[in-house]
């Protein structure tokens, strides 16, 4: 549309009061929460597409969020952020924004997207870490885990890591990094793809926690991308466990991922 | 009392939703939930006293409280923990227990006490560290902070640093560290004493972060020591900022502090 400017959007948001992502009839989401706040600020109806479809309860340091706004809204990006911040609710924020190409599409775009999946690994839970690490205290082989996540590199058909709601024709992703990191009391599963299936992240972190506690072998996850079959995986892990991180662009097209340092470890 | 054993717990709180440590006719405190979980699993009613009288909104990571079980509770010291942190609201839990000699007071007994005052320097709050460290934004003289903050080490009357609601005879204390560090986009001040005066932390915060934002010189703070004036000093920074994050006892009388690395930076 004539004069309508694309813009990204850098959101962060503590996932435990939104039911995911996408707009839903009902429940309290992040496009909508967002929607409404780009809403108040433009006098407009305005839609954002995210780079990643979190769901209910997945926490996001640098989800992506892509919009087009109106002509008639002279705000600078560079003034989007606290602009925008300042009308959304205390569990999200906009923590950058810039102007893209136009065509420009958050989730199509991205190269690759870069979760977190973080255990608590203390005998007690943590008052400030409880909404976003999963408890866990017992005995973890924390290298036959980091031996089976390395077998998760490469480009390979990921139906096995998939939850069985969503079935999908092509499940090929490559993955940059899959790396496991224990920094007592936190434990974290790191997954860089250049795309994910439903809830692949967290059944990865399942599988790879069920070698950690010698549930299953180390190679149960070469078995698991050979054999294509869910039941070769462990179980998804709860959500509140998760983190997207960040998002990347080719050419810098996108806006600049937080640093992973700002989540634990 | 024959056959009662006194312990020291290690505490930690989200302060936000606390009246403080100490016990008050009507708000929730610290100390009237950890009675209460002493309470329901001792059968009988049991008291406790903290290492620090932690103000509304201030969190602790590693708060001492000791207190006397009754001979009828027997529960092993190190199965306290968990016991007692599944009766506790999510807000709070035991990090650690352990015997202690008789006569031991989380208070009196304490070698120096460490608070951590965080600030969040983004543009933006973060939805993630907005209850924990205090949003400001605008630029910072860090090495002028720090050097004002290096003034402050040594034992000296610190009544200038006192909020003025409970005045002292003594306000002389031995400030053992008070330094400054920035890792973006986190700034910690911490400080480290034999004891602290009412507010002491937050106004020593506020005094270096006027030094900081250039309201007041580097030696504003050498002029407030000895000047021993409340109004040499700067205002006190807000409640969510502090964190107490350890008590050292003689001689390792008391329970480990937990590493200062679980608070950021």
């Amino acid at each position: 549309v004539n004069g309508e400017r694309p813009i990204a959007l850098l959101v962060s948001y503590a996932g435990s009061a939104f039911a995911g992502f996408q707009r839903q009839a009902g429940p309290r989401t992040v496009q909508q929460v967002l929607e409404e706040a780009l809403g108040r600020l433009s006098g407009q109806a305005v839609a954002v597409r995210g780079a990643g479809r979190t769901d209910a309860g997945v926490h996001a340091l640098g989800q992506v969020a892509d919009c087009c706004l109106p002509a008639t809204c002279r705000i600078a990006p560079d003034r989007l952020p606290l602009a925008l911040s300042a009308t959304l609710p205390p569990d999200m924020a906009i923590a950058g924004a810039e102007a893209v190409p136009p065509g420009f599409h958050a989730r199509f775009w991205a190269q690759s997207k870069h979760y977190r999946y973080l255990f608590w690994r203390a005998a007690v839970p943590s008052p400030f870490w409880r909404p976003y690490a999963w408890h866990f205290s017992g005995p973890l082989d924390v290298a036959a885990m980091a031996a089976a996540a390395a077998d998760l590199v490469g480009r390979h058909d990921c139906r096995a890591f998939a939850g069985s709601a969503r079935p999908v024709d092509d499940a090929t992703r490559t993955i940059l990094e899959c790396s496991v990191c224990s920094a007592p009391p936190w434990l974290a599963i790191d997954v860089r793809a250049d795309g994910f299936l439903y809830r692949m992240v967290r059944t990865i972190a399942g599988t790879l926690f069920e070698v950690g506690r010698g549930a299953r072998p180390v190679s149960a996850v070469r078995a698991a991308i050979a054999g294509r079959d869910r039941r070769l995986a462990g179980p998804a892990l709860p959500a509140h466990g998760l983190c997207l991180l960040g998002v990347r662009y080719p050419d810098a097209a996108g806006p600049t991922p937080p640093s992973p340092g700002l989540w634990p470890p």
